[in-house]
């Protein structure tokens, strides 16, 4: 029997279990990569290991979030990380150099290998013919030790793309449309193999910006076959070597097949305020816009950044719009620069802002109170651009100019303008100089910002809880730790700690305090798709450092539920969904002898409170369950 | 008699007064400008005078140092500047078109006008044969309304250039030389006036550097010659017809004559924490450093962006060092975008930031706690990089290129390489489409973080005083009120003032409550050159909200001291120094009849407390006592 691209990169890198869907296993891992919101406190992490240097083929670490330096704390961490890799074999990628996952796509992504990083955009790599799958920070840490990978073994679907885009039509507005099937909810365990004839005519940056967006369903990771069109980008990086041919076998086996003609896509937006609420440009109405921006790892490649440079050209932006346009990467930069695009641009009016991940990620360009903000990024939750009542729209490249230039919401074929037809380079400008190879010198950088990694003690015996907070559906890692400015602190979890729930319930800081003076531990109450968004491996850290044992939701997003467990957090699902609204802030919550029940698939939770009792879920594995009697994943590696 | 420059422009514009030094003038204004960080209680208080249009020739609102947007605050501040200004008649500047001092040159600036701007670099246009003078944001919008600006009329300085500077000195290394000479203190009432044969070879872009950062020496502006190079500069910007020639009479009178001689002049560097700590780079010695940065109104003309792309050409910065460039406008960043030469500043590894103020504001790039930072702009004052124990040095972008280079603070000649000769261009590029010109609507953008102007009450009839802060001297306004994040909220007095010496003594806000809470006024104690730095309203508009009605210090600067009268607070100068150190704070201090001491030029103070009395120098005239009765400058305008 044939084998799917998945299960061919997997079965060569399988250290532990069995390939069955929903069973654990174990990976190796050939490459890790950071970014430095999250990277300092895995660097830390992998420092409590003792290990003199990484065992991975290659770790990468980059600074893109945390460029704009209000305070001393940015260029701290960005130092920290400088000696830390180069203390211990990691290649460190300077501030300015560019979007870890488009610098990653670009110089060190490579068919048939396996990579995690802990950012949930990692997937992007998965456009190479990579297995690339977001993680948390302590994943990172413990794979570039040498440990193996662990994860569910998820379900395969496939993704056939028939025909060709139309004009105008965009890769974005493929992954738009996927999540407008898929939408955000019930695609965890599950991975996405993309196939059929379509997909010849997209290119790598293409598929990139597909695979990326993959991450807004859910879902493990995006994988697209190595094939001609790779070989193809890998020349034109200069890395035709590392190329492999990597397809799955014309009787490949999948456990679901969706197909998507590609000719019927139209440009297409994700309104306010999730990814996945997808209409077309011309079923979304007038939408007078305040702000343009175009950017993030989903859509700032050369050939995005081209093609809207060749729309630009000559014209000039609506004059009550704010646009700006954040280049990818430095190569990206450097090449529009040079072939003269870049002027296009700015005699457009744009604001040409530092390359890195900025308004993605809340680090600055939040519009105005109640703003109209159309964005070419991956997320458009609820304050996430830090205008709480802000409006954010998610399009391509395309629909994002048309918009800046007419100051409406406007499908690009209503300019009435010539197509910018671009072409892959035949080769990208190859520089590497902000790229540090480590030397292996040993001092390394330490200042009050970098903290020191958060220890957490084992289970206690007695489960005593009380809920800390109860928060409704779809909550994500954003509402949980908020990006902005708490992000200036991710090195420090004490002072990380003060932003919790900060704009869900800012109360839950001193809830937590209160309980746990009182003997008990706090819970967290949660809803549907509890976690979802950000890999923001905080979002498990600080609840457990401010004393959480047990999560209770009615459903627990992937990334987010690996971390709770790494970090001692019992996740638990209510096995009756009304459960959930049974149940208060203030509750006191017993689970009756944890060290045993935690080896059982149900556990029944005595409400005490209330007088009642109820049954939970515990989807966690053998091996996971130690971890969290442990008290984490650091105290359980230290003890093997 | 012949006259001299400044004589001549002020004579043409005279509307009160006498023009004997140390007397109190009135001039009518042709030009205004703002920054947005003041722009927004300028025309908050223009607002209030209920005058339909502005009167001036021209004035234009900039946006150009809230750029980073961490929420809506800046955004919300941008769009209140553009529909107050298309009401009012006003020009308005988009954020992204560039610093308002360097487009303001290269677009307004016009020879033997009169202009005043709510920052102190205004001075910058000094360099097109302006008087262009920095204020506070209320004397703009006064102006703005027609009424005369006043001002003591200041002694006039020559400053006579001898000779040429060596290759691989600048415009940069003179100001630094005339800094070490005036220092930054005891040059209030002053202004430089710049002649001799070497200002033939300095083009109108290297005499801004020199007349922008005649700010740090406290004088009240600097002047060139508008001449055949000025007629070029213009001829260049397209605007040959806005050009006169204007010199000073051959028989032209100065108040003293200094002269310097420029091939004597070598690569200079002012040392932390005060731009007159002047060496040569040779004698500083070995200088580490972690950062350099390119940039901000005194040093990011296309001159000195080209000479560095030449430096840069084929070369890379140190790795350790993290190198950022500022283009000062879209001017500027079009032109080197355009010719190649952002690539090559590209390649070396340099960041390249949004054109605008950054780093020289405090808004973003820190450096690490304790880390070196060598910049191309105005100040170094503690703290006002946004790391308090940061080490800046200030130098001329060839120092930072060659620091840059070799990790350490580098004399250019050093390096051994080629001298890169650089030429005004013959044609700017000329794209103004980033500047908005007003049509006469009349809807205005409000929100919350838009505030009302601050009103004041009139003086109360017994002043009785507690001291709520003594601080020592070379108190800038950054220590009053820093940039950084509280520059957000500058729009808001309320919330300004919980920023107010947050540095120096945190809890100043509580002790102005407490105080008036008492019923008594509280009181500002000083040592040398209190307010020397920004032109910073706010360090006047929220101690005279929180209060505050008297400031006694051993002396003031001059635009806080009118600043101050502008609030209706009386700034008071010990008659002894010696008294200074005989009062502290919680001290009671009584002024009898305010009524009537206001009017004499020594008033009493009693210090009930200590059970002794002193003398001050009241140094204000009749109308700026007639001003501080009233409660400050808008109360008496809308009296009259």
């Amino acid at each position: 029997m044939g084998h799917n691209l998945f299960e061919k990169i997997i079965s060569t890198h399988l250290v532990k279990g069995e390939m069955a869907a929903g069973k654990e296993i174990g990976i190796r891992i050939d490459q890790t990569l950071t970014q430095e919101s999250l990277g300092a406190m895995a660097y830390l992490q992998f420092e409590a290991l003792k290990i003199p240097k990484v065992k991975t083929k290659l770790s990468v670490a980059y600074c893109d979030h945390l460029l704009s330096q209000y305070g001393p704390a940015n260029a701290d961490v960005h130092r920290y990380h400088e000696t830390v890799t180069d203390k211990y074999g990691i290649v460190f990628s300077k501030p300015g150099n560019g979007i870890c996952h488009q610098v990653h796509l670009e110089r060190f992504s490579c068919p048939g290998q396996t990579l995690i990083g802990g950012d949930s955009h990692t997937v992007t790599s998965g456009a190479a013919g990579m297995v690339a799958i977001g993680v948390g920070g302590l994943d990172v840490a413990l794979a570039m030790g040498g440990s193996p990978f662990f994860m569910t073994y998820p379900k395969v679907k496939k993704v056939v793309l028939r025909g060709k885009l139309k004009t105008w039509v965009t890769a974005k507005d493929v992954i738009l449309e996927v999540l407008k099937k898929l939408t955000t909810k019930g695609n965890v365990g599950t991975v996405l193999e993309y196939g059929g004839d379509g997909i010849a005519h997209l290119t790598v940056p293409e598929r990139s910006t597909i695979a990326n967006m993959g991450a807004e369903t859910g879902v493990t990771t995006s994988i697209f076959p190595s094939d001609e069109m790779t070989r193809k980008f890998f020349i034109a990086q200069d890395r035709e070597e590392q190329w492999q041919e990597l397809l799955p076998d014309a009787d490949a086996k999948y456990d679901e097949v969706i197909e998507i003609d590609l000719a019927a896509i139209e440009p297409n937006v994700a309104l306010p305020h999730s990814p996945d609420k997808v209409v077309t440009v011309k079923e979304a109405g007038e939408v007078v816009v305040d702000q343009v921006l175009i950017g993030s790892c989903t859509n700032s490649s050369y050939l995005d950044l081209m093609m809207v440079a060749e729309m630009l050209k000559g014209r000039k932006v609506h004059p009550h719009v704010s646009f700006g346009v954040v280049p990818g990467s430095r190569q990206v930069m450097s090449m529009i620069a040079k072939n003269g695009a870049l002027s296009y641009i700015l005699e457009s009016g744009a604001r040409i802002l530092e390359t890195g991940c900025n308004f993605c990620v809340g680090q600055g360009q939040s519009p105005q109170t109640a703003g109209v903000s159309v964005r070419t990024n991956n997320r458009n939750f609820v304050g996430r651009s830090g205008t709480q009542d802000g409006k954010v729209y998610l399009t391509s490249p395309l629909v994002a100019v048309a918009t800046a230039l007419t100051g409406k919401l406007t499908d690009p074929r209503e300019l009435g303008i010539e197509y910018p037809e671009i072409h892959l380079p035949e080769k990208y400008a190859i520089d590497d100089s902000l790229i540090l190879f480590p030397t292996g010198k040993k001092e390394i950088y330490r200042s009050e910002i970098i903290g020191t990694p958060p220890y957490n003690t084992e289970m206690p015996t007695e489960l005593k809880s009380e809920v800390a907070i109860k928060v409704g559906n779809m909550i994500n890692t954003d509402d949980i730790i908020p990006g902005g400015q708490a992000m200036n602190y991710r090195a420090n979890v004490p002072k990380s700690c003060e932003f919790i729930f900060q704009f869900v319930d800012s109360k839950f800081p001193k809830n937590c305090k209160d309980i746990v003076a009182k003997g008990k531990t706090p819970v967290i109450v949660g809803g549907e798709s509890y976690g979802q968004g950000s890999s923001r491996e905080h979002a498990a850290v600080c609840p457990m450092y401010m004393g959480v044992r047990t999560l209770i939701a009615i459903s627990i997003e992937r990334i987010h539920k690996a971390n709770l467990i790494n970090f001692g957090i019992l996740p638990l699902k209510f096995a009756d969904a009304a459960d959930y609204s049974k149940i208060e802030q203030g509750d006191e919550l017993v689970i009756d002898d944890i060290y045993k029940s935690i080896y059982l698939d149900k556990i029944t939770v005595r409400n005490i409170t209330k007088g009642t009792s109820f049954t939970t879920v515990n989807e966690t594995t053998q091996r996971q369950r130690d971890i969290i009697l442990k008290g984490g994943l650091l105290n359980y590696t230290i003890a093997q």
